[in-house]
């Protein structure tokens, strides 16, 4: 029953937008930004925009009341104000919608009588006429394969990857983070306040999903502690689950009650409820993306062994240092590995370690970081490939003159890492320069294209194996 | 007698560079790279290119050896193999060079009985003549003041930083991430394996240097273990020091011993030093960076009492539980502060948190960002404001549109902080999409050339400001 009822959130034949203004797109979020953003991504049913006063938006017209589109309206995005929803509910349940996203605040997330009397009255009269609320405060859903969206920029392909995300904000900048690495989403949903439509049923929608194969989540608090952990222990048992809980400390429990309403519970309740489940807990947007492209793009790994490969002496040492502190293994590579990389090196340059980590900073723009590469990749003593490369270590003139030399590099490792079939993290910081800010962008670009996990420091990607690892050790003894 | 010597170190008449082809700039750093540089930087004494084959590179003569130079040279720069220095060392000694900066590796690092007697050899035939060695397998010295530099495109003006760094790379990484957030040096040595100027002697000539107002260093080994203790001790009384271990990890260590010949010590013991000394440990190049900037624009705290302030629901609840995780307190606001807050907000919009944490996306483009700025900076019951701005996690046309209106808040932020007399820290994640990558970096700017530390997100400036509480809060201590 869940999956058909969401279904109508997910899948609209078409969409009205309460409150649009024929002065198009205002300074803020609103109703002309849904309208736009509907008609960028290409939503293929129909859009009606509706305000009182009637007129124009991006060559639509604009309907006085929702009883005067002239075909059926199944999803509804609300941009009025509170005291006019209620109101609007009448009118919609006449219209036989099914859905219907309330943008506005000024509900229970006040911490007023008022907003909170009113959220229970939309409620209970939205559930009169068998309407299904989504917030109110939020910005409602990202689904690419119906085209439906609420920021015109979001990709338009869809993918394994779901998101429930009590904040609009931070959806957008999941989804802008993780699309740069090559993720895609499935269903994106910003439910706000939650009064009907809550974490824990689309929990259990996404848990059975075909479509959604990993679940992500940003949420300030649960209606049902009880039924959550129920919900949750089957979702993660189904797939892998990776929470962010806002609100861990008092001062942002505060904040999270301003925010959407919730109560956000005390953090030891949370640590102990998401471990039990085998959830795994983040403690940043970031790191929740750099999770999302791990369990996206690495395979389960065998084991904790790592060859460290990349640029620059210092840089090496870091890396070495950044992997051993979270628990990674990297074993030192033969001598005949060793005398093998000895052997493409060139004499009396900067000092460079062989032994693993492996330093190529000989190499720049030399020929042979695919054989050197070859060597390091092949060795049965590790498990995975750890690549790194800084562009702001180096002399910029020379950089900045050899972007195909660069490219070259490039194509060398990853033809090197398909050949040795070990599975291969990419890290490569920010750049810095307006020479390196040039290129490095489009080197990441390629590796993600590859399907390899991309990381912005070698710290996150190390962070984000280690427990990705931990996560199928945990898994593999749960299931004895 | 340290500061005479190491004079002709930051301050040469003249610069000689040995080992340029009159290629030009090779693929790779080498001698023609500090020619370049040292053009591009202005340096106003004597640029003197060695090499046996004659010729010229970049307009200037090259000299087929040193001694054909026909004015003196007191810094030679070489960039020929290992094997041909003892010669080089002998010409040098007949023209009374004083210093002689090795880049080429070969030496104690490759771990050889050859590379390790060559390295023995070299100290102690530039002994015998009174030569000053830097290095080798190292980029040598960045002076502003002097216009010294090892890559053209660090900045011209000095500042009170100075960075003591056993790798060339990680320098310049430092260097360039430190420049774009307002940091200027005084001086910056990579001094590889330190076979005669090494860590402990630098540090004791930076102690006492007056220009020098923060040490910051990244080293992977000490020669002298006691005596670094003792010099550090002193130079951590006088002024902040910085410090990144490389090598920490067992792998770490390997690596390092491969990059510079370092004995990386036990990690534990390098532990014990610092906290002893009264250095500020860092674990990575970026904190080394955020405790620097830190420590540049702060001024010391009276306490933890933090606002925080910005935009976006999530972001401020995520702000909260990274400030608090940090350890810094976020005090509620006084009711009436909270009333004037509401005064300023429009009606029914997104739920808005107004006790602190602050968010104040319902102001995108409104016209009292001042006033809740001011009303916010103003209270008594805090210590310093936490600023925030995520520019992803809105609607994007809408900004593109605005340019104009971002600089406003931005000009109204830093007008209320200085009239609030408040500290204040800013933190802007990096910008993700197209359209905020061309706005974000400059406003980050605005905030870097108004004095204000800047950091890449709120969880680094939580971490760095804390840490810098503690810092004087010990200091304190120690003094007492």
């Amino acid at each position: 029953m869940v999956k058909q009822e969401l279904d109508h959130i997910f899948n609209p034949k078409s969409v009205a937008i309460v409150g649009v203004s024929s002065q198009g797109l205002g300074l803020q979020m609103g109703g002309a930004a849904y309208v736009e953003s509907l008609l960028a991504c290409g939503f293929k049913g129909g859009i009606y925009p509706v305000n009182p006063k009637g007129g124009e938006v991006f060559g639509l017209q604009i309907y006085p009341s929702i009883k005067d589109i002239p075909e059926s309206v199944d999803y509804v995005v609300c941009c009025i104000t509170a005291e006019q929803i209620p109101v609007l509910i009448q009118d919609c349940a006449a219209k036989g919608v099914k859905v219907i996203q309330i943008y506005a605040g000024g509900f229970s997330e006040t911490g007023t009588e008022e907003g909170k009397q009113l959220e229970k009255d939309i409620y209970a009269l939205a559930r009169q006429y068998g309407i299904r609320l989504m917030g109110p405060n939020c910005l409602g859903v990202y689904h690419p394969e119906a085209k439906l969206t609420y920021f015109s920029d979001l990709p338009g392909e869809s993918g394994p990857v779901s998101f429930i995300c009590q904040s609009g904000g931070n959806s957008g900048y999941v989804v802008r983070e993780a699309a740069r690495r090559g993720i895609k989403f499935s269903k994106v949903i910003s439910y706000g306040n939650a009064c009907d439509i809550n974490e824990t049923e689309l929990l259990e929608f996404l848990s059975a999903d075909s479509n959604t194969k990993i679940i992500t989540a940003y949420m300030e608090g649960v209606k049902d502690g009880r039924k959550f952990k129920k919900v949750l222990e089957e979702a993660a048992k189904a797939k892998p689950v990776i929470i962010l809980k806002g609100g861990a400390s008092e001062a942002g429990s505060r904040a999270a009650t301003s925010h959407t309403g919730a109560l956000a519970g005390t953090d030891r309740v949370w640590d102990a409820l998401l471990y039990q489940t085998g959830a795994v807990r983040v403690s940043s947007l970031e790191e929740l993306v750099d999770m999302t492209v791990t369990f996206s793009f690495m395979p389960v790994l065998p084991g904790r062994k790592a060859a460290i490969f990349g640029w620059g002496g210092g840089a090496t040492v870091l890396a070495a240092d950044d992997c051993a502190g979270e628990g990674l293994v990297i074993p030192r590579l033969p001598q005949q590995i060793q005398d093998e990389l000895e052997g493409y090196m060139q004499k009396g340059k900067i000092g460079v370690g062989l032994s693993n980590p492996v330093d190529i900073s000989d190499q720049v723009f030399g020929t042979s970081v695919y054989d050197c590469a070859k060597a390091v990749f092949g060795y049965e003593g590790i498990d995975f490939i750890i690549y790194h490369m800084s562009a702001d270590i180096g002399h910029y003139p020379t950089l900045g003159k050899v972007d195909a030399g660069i490219s070259v590099i490039v194509e060398d490792i990853i033809k090197a890492q398909r050949e040795s079939g070990k599975p291969m993290a990419v890290a490569i910081p920010f750049p810095i320069s307006v020479h390196t800010q040039e290129f490095v962008p489009s080197i990441k670009k390629i590796y993600s294209d590859a399907g390899l996990p991309v990381y912005h420091s070698l710290g996150n990607a190390a962070k984000a194996i280690s427990r990705f690892i931990d996560y199928h050790e945990r898994k593999k003894r749960m299931l004895e």
